[in-house]
């Protein structure tokens, strides 16, 4: 399908369960989002997480209780239907793929809407930098680390990491360009020796795929937004609806208006 | 008393009721906080509406369900007594003011720390720029806006500035050197025209002291934590605990670590 179509009529084929795909690359400069959906006697103890959690989980929006619509960032859009794929668990089993989530819908549900790398990995290819999973053509690689991460209630478990490789030269300016993006992940958590956040084999990442680091290269590592996934899924809730990963909510909010300077 | 006091002894005499005063200029470095205290039953509509209004209402931290000490920002530290001076309100209405709160805690109560704008007005100094309200010994001017804030549950109600006069020059570096600071009130939310943002008249506030604005001179306007009282406050809560203004609570935090660049 050709990427450059508008926002409004891809959202069209969503409701039709015509567009399933991966939204890497679609609606240019619009910002996407992860997709968290709990009932409401979870949600004030997952808010306070990503409160606490800030970088791994910065929240763009949450929606109130019972109503699907992201008011703030897309307020003509609905949450139920214009995510191409979402995945069902139930008390912490994945149990069913689906298209639209409206026959799992309720009124006590609460939608949480949370950054995603996608914001920051643009300004960094636009400022001449090479993300070398999109060069390989692969998903990006994501590490469990034993930083663990402030819990609430409910919820704890550790941070979870992506990485992307850089000269030093490009790190640095990976630092910079990052920082501007505080409420998207910010700056990277690490840089270096992945062994001293508990990476035991960067060649085999947890989620997502191996990507080449070249000789001179250090591995880069930003806080990713599976972990508040990662973390809700194993306090085993008894329904939590997601996105399925790669296929995410796009929002009405351009990326630039998360840049602080 | 000597403003050079260490943080530990200062915490000591608050403690004892020794300290009743104002805190501004004590501490130094340290991030000072303003203080809501409200039931857990309108925790998630708090947290909500903090997390919404994030200009107005930048959160430092939430303590857990019925915890007086702030884990995460002063763990040795205990809020029932280290304010010097507490309002106590019900049904929105200021019943008393205390030095502690021993008699009125209760294992529902959950604590909202929420930035100052110490934290900014410190490296403005450092900078250069004269503060009015310091410079002529006042406290800061405060006006309620015509600007809503995003509701969020039971809370809603219009943002609470602060103003701060400066040269056209000092306005653009006072816009650079608070946008380092975005988790605490971040850049300006408006230059010049008060009637823009429905001020009527810029010698009345509606919290604070007036004060002077040369020639040449333009009106700066902060989101201001202010807004968070009044907004919890017009909900007329069964319960709510706040420090009394420019009382506030001093964590072991740094001022720089909320600096993004």
């Amino acid at each position: 399908m050709d990427k450059n179509i508008e926002l409004s009529e891809l959202r069209k084929l969503l409701r039709k369960n015509e567009f399933t795909g991966p939204t890497a690359g679609f609606a240019h400069g619009h910002t996407q989002a992860n997709l968290v959906i709990l009932p409401k006697d979870l949600a004030y103890d997952f808010l306070l997480f990503c409160h606490r959690n800030p970088k791994p989980c910065p929240l763009i929006e949450v929606t109130d209780v019972g109503s699907p619509v992201p008011r703030l960032t897309a307020p003509n859009s609905d949450l139920r239907y214009e995510v191409p794929k979402y995945f069902i668990y139930k008390k912490g089993e994945l149990v069913r793929e689906v298209n639209d989530i409206e026959t799992y819908w309720r009124n006590d549900l609460v939608s949480f809407l949370i950054g995603c790398s996608f914001t920051f990995e643009f300004p960094l290819v636009e400022n001449g930098l090479e993300i070398r999973h999109i060069a390989e053509n692969r998903n990006v690689p994501m590490y469990i680390t034993n930083i663990p991460c402030e819990p609430a209630g409910v919820f704890h478990g550790n941070l979870v990491v992506s990485m992307r490789p850089f000269s030093a030269t490009d790190a640095i300016r990976a630092v910079q360009i990052t920082s501007r993006f505080p409420s998207v992940h910010g700056a990277p958590i690490h840089i270096g020796n992945p062994e001293q956040i508990g990476i035991q084999n960067i060649s085999k990442p947890d989620f997502g795929d191996p990507v080449t680091i070249k000789d001179g290269e250090v591995p880069v590592f930003w806080a990713c937004g599976v972990t508040p996934q990662s973390v809700a899924m194993s306090s085993k809730p008894e329904l939590m609806i997601t996105h399925a990963p790669g296929h995410m909510f796009i929002t009405d909010t351009k990326d630039s208006s998360y840049s602080i300077l």
